[in-house]
């Protein structure tokens, strides 16, 4: 079930997109790896909602930090990609890992003019959404779930998984560390 | 079908590539987002055939734009991988989203040498190509089709469908704009 | 069957990552094309083990290059990411295209602290890891075969074959250039 409302660029939004990709480029981007204080105060003061304990890197690439929530105990390795035009919402203790892209925007392909939409994201806790995995556009992960390393989610997939391909699916339980010496 | 040919890397390629490379650097990279005009100019003085209101934003990365063909009302999103190397031609109205990688070079694997070859990619008219989507060396997509996001295509794919998977395949009509409220 | 360990980020491992970061960009980066050999010399002052008539391109990302080891005539193209955090070891002869992405690294999913695995990639002889491939950790892939664009490589994978998908599976074999005028 679609959330996706049109996306909007008035003329606000746009004044508040050109002063915090000013701001990442002058503060953000070039801050060392200690200075995760910093760009979360950064954040915060872009609207951004950061829990406890919270590390984002560096060379995360972020947009309308406003829509944005990282709970509890996140963290976000380099290079990641969080297009949070439509909402991104990532549940306390997950892990993004380095070159992942969520991309929580699209376009409206019933439509001439292929506007825009902002479509919600929503990664629950525990999880970890692996190297250069991608989350689409609308797409909900439920708690505790791993998105393997490459595998591309859309929709509605479920919490305590392994989900893995293109595009991901359930494949089996996550081995949790409860139970101990599992193997995949 | 394939139609690729040897790549060429005589003495005149390699200064227009060291020379597009320079430009591109100092004088498209850093260009701001309203000068749209200004780049289509730079584009069209290495000699890419740019059409009526075409949008290319100022991170794309092109190669040999002298084998760029961008008709009318062409968009191309943000970080967005050109490799003219074997020509690309996209057809008028298509969008581009931001990272696709269009590949329109290979090597030929049965050379000891692994000798580039140029191999074109015709995208046709009204498609879009979704984020972060491929399209690979000796491809053609068929008018009005749009290739999922993080889908990579692979040689010859029809018009009018929606192409999703690795490699991507017709799974569906695309609902055009004509059919109004369709839903996927 | 994973070989991976535990990967160590003791004073004197955070202090040679933070040496190498600093002369890859201010040494390695932007060195000229032309400039293969003091990249080499670079890599080998670092500890990577680089064989005869190696090139590797100025803009290859590369993690602890002291557990890097490229053979004789290896090529390494733009835009790749070589993670050798695990230990990377490429055969002599064999292609990576640009934007591939060879990633020796992972987390123990059933730790819960994430902890970080040192996890090996052996790439064989002859082989060629196409454009934007990913080479996942705990990966061998035999002798002679080649990794399709955009393809995904998990495990232990067979020589001489073509190798597609995500995850990438051996769909038949690798034409030689023995086996002269074969077509895909």
């Amino acid at each position: 079930m679609s959330s996706s409302i049109p996306l909007k660029f008035g003329f606000l939004v746009q004044l508040a997109n050109a002063l915090w990709r000013l701001v990442w480029l002058v503060f953000f981007r070039i801050s060392p790896p200690f200075a995760g204080a910093w760009r979360r105060m950064l954040l915060r003061l872009f609207g951004a909602k950061i829990g406890f304990g919270v590390r984002v890197h560096a060379t995360t690439r972020i947009r309308r930090p406003w829509n944005l929530i990282l709970e509890d105990n996140v963290r976000v390795e380099p290079q990641v990609i969080l297009n949070a035009n439509g909402g991104i919402k990532i549940g306390s203790g997950t892990l993004i890992s380095q070159y992942a892209h969520l991309c929580a925007a699209n376009h409206d392909y019933r439509d001439p003019s292929m506007r825009y939409l902002a479509s919600p994201i929503v990664v629950g806790e525990g999880c970890w959404i692996a190297t250069d995995a991608f989350v689409g556009p609308d797409c909900k992960i439920g708690a505790g779930s791993m998105l393997a390393a490459r595998s591309t989610a859309f929709g509605d997939l479920p919490g305590g998984m392994l989900l893995i391909g293109e595009p991901a699916i359930a494949v089996r339980p996550r081995p949790s560390a409860a139970q101990g010496s599992g193997k995949i």
